[in-house]
């Protein structure tokens, strides 16, 4: 018979979201008139920005026609994208990246998921605790780990803890590492790197020869001009780092669907004969053979984002988010309960009152405000006794929210 | 320094249409005035039907209104387009297929070339040779292959060559494999498995406890009422076959993408330790982890396939496109070269006149006709001396390619 491969046994068969969705479905039933307001999946509320819509629209009027029917673009997106990309995200803070050096895509989660299958399996991965599960997830699907112990940690993984004591920026680790995941605006701990801390990261993948793998999905939620909103504002990163960057939170496309990958071709890996190969290639190679573009409308509709409409739209909804961020942290701090992040990033951490675990917090928040929030633990084992409650819903909903909150005793 | 995944240095440097491209590049410019017709890449021309617009433009409006619009859907399509697959595709041909059997994807080039994430590296692979180039080149990826040897073989792949003397359909191997690829109606020789031939595959893949994976992007093109559209309508494929479908090809949506994956719970593959293990579950795993569904309007756009007019629409198209394939055949008959395929399929598949080579018919063609088309050995050593044409351009280029190829002496 068909051997499987048995790494993906080492999984932990609960996976975060479905286990919420099962505890949310079980209080439901006891209280089917409760009305749970849900500030847990990060997963984007307001509409597409009408100048989006427009372009969209447009595109898709366009594939109705002969002359404007598009079929297989390059599997690494249309030049229009490209360059819009390489101007206004890149050019226009200093950075200067080729077309060829980027990679338009469906979605973050799927290239950060994937770029792990360039590397050799023999490579030791370093991962901040907690962190976007994904990272880990792919990597113990390659067989890049053993088992999960019984803390939740998987052998040969260099765990990162980012705690409250480090302000969830923790240092360069010791122990050999060969890739690291970092995260900034961070998911799930709103923590953002600055550029002191992102030149230390730079500096020890150089020194150490590793790898950088920036995940910057939620960039556009910077606001304090002295933050990078790229790994590659820091001198060197071109030579060490991977860029992942998304149209999902800057611009509400998580049910639209655009990404897009940063590859300098500058950064190396080593083959087994010694030989340095450029990673650029490699993911050239992987993104051409098993991925055929993004839709040419949903292209169209992210080019949009770049115009003057769309940049003002996508902006206001942003800081429409961040006013609920604040007002969160607000209600929160006023409740007793010491908030983290929601600064300069959609999600608000916090931690837990009275020493309750990530948990119990998500049950008593449920039970008590009927208010969904995402446990910290499900992040890995040092969010626990944290929990992360995102900006992503009505004005109207996240000062119910709050309200409940308020009146719950703590 | 991080070590590559040294695997994907065993795969062969010049891909197929990089080399078509320069080699038609380089004719354009030793003859501007050249009016160059592409019956090469398999993509289609025509435009999306009026039913698909109307619903993909509908859905991009919801998507700009409070109301409408949606976020992250269901890593494995939304229930409205799944609904429509089972019924339409399946239940219509008296073959059941629950919901959680079905994965919408962005493409079957990216679900058959992922689909081997899911299987240890030590299965043998089968493969038809020619092939479609994805189901090799990402074995050789994941290492289930040795280096390629100077006829163009891996070490470790069972070829299975399909010719005219076999008629394009290898029976089951005698080698022992773990994994078979299929793709009916076949890309490239446009070859239709019949039922007969299917059951004789689905009975080997039982006695050798193999997994088929069936590529079935071409389904739309068989007009021929006895031969099987999915490889669920021979008994006990449930058990032993992953199906691919596309609506690329069937719906033109190769530049708007969106294809979908059965994976049967009863397909079971062997654990290290022995224990069955659901295929389902497992490409389930894959698919929640490292894909994040379908842009929402592009669903919607699929789902219009299966109403009343869509139906009508797109069988209209296929309809044209298989026109042109009948004049292609009849053309290149008349200019005395034999040709297969081209009857249930959008390929045709030709012996290469007076014994050329696949590459030198393409320069002949090129040079004397202006006409550009596929060596067939760009698609596994056995395809040489042969070469595909697409059926796939509008009717005047068609008719003007035939009337130029027989004006050529071969």
């Amino acid at each position: 018979m068909a051997r499987i491969n048995d790494n993906y046994r080492k999984l932990k068969a609960g996976y975060l979201f479905p286990e919420i969705g099962r505890r949310v479905a079980a209080f439901q039933k006891e209280s089917p008139d409760a009305k749970v307001i849900k500030l847990g999946i990060g997963d984007v509320t307001c509409p597409l920005v009408p100048a989006v819509v427009e372009a969209f629209r447009a595109a898709v009027d366009e594939m109705g026609t002969s002359d404007g029917f598009r079929g297989y673009g390059p599997e690494q997106g249309h030049s229009f994208l490209i360059d819009l990309i390489r101007e206004h995200d890149y050019a226009s803070r200093g950075v200067s990246i080729d077309a060829d050096e980027l990679f338009v895509s469906d979605g973050s989660k799927c290239d950060s998921g994937n770029i792990q299958e360039i590397f050799g399996t023999d490579n030791v991965v370093a991962l901040t605790d907690p962190v976007y599960p994904v990272y880990l997830d792919t990597n113990v699907m390659a067989g890049r780990t053993g088992e999960a112990g019984d803390d939740g940690r998987y052998a040969g993984i260099v765990y990162l803890p980012a705690t409250a004591e480090n302000g969830f920026a923790p240092e360069p680790p010791r122990a050999h590492a060969d890739l690291l995941y970092l995260c900034s605006p961070n998911n799930p701990t709103g923590a953002v790197a600055t550029k002191a801390q992102l030149e230390r990261w730079v500096s020890w993948a150089r020194e150490h020869d590793a790898v950088i793998l920036f995940d910057a999905a939620y960039e556009g939620y910077i606001s304090d001009p002295s933050l990078p909103h790229s790994i590659y504002e820091v001198e060197g990163a071109r030579e060490v780092a991977i860029e992942f960057r998304s149209y999902s939170k800057t611009a509400g496309f998580t049910g639209t669907r655009c990404a897009f990958t940063v590859v300098p071709k500058a950064v190396q890996g080593r083959a087994a004969n010694g030989e340095a190969v450029s990673l650029n290639a490699l993911w050239s190679r992987r993104h051409t053979t098993k991925f055929n573009g993004v839709s040419y409308p949903v292209q169209r509709a992210a080019a949009a984002v770049y115009g003057a409409e769309g940049k003002k739209q996508t902006r206001e909804i942003i800081r429409f988010y961040m006013e609920n961020a604040r007002l969160i942290r607000a209600g929160l701090g006023a409740a007793g309960i010491q908030t983290y992040g929601g600064e300069n990033a959609p999600y608000i951490w916090l931690r837990t009152p009275g020493g309750l675990s990530s948990w119990d917090f998500f049950d008593r928040l449920l039970r008590g405000a009927h208010v969904v929030g995402t446990p910290g633990s499900g992040f890995g084992p040092s969010g626990e006794g944290y929990f992360r409650l995102s900006a992503f819903n009505s004005r109207q909903n996240v000062e119910e929210a709050i309200a409940r909150v308020a009146r719950v005793r703590w």
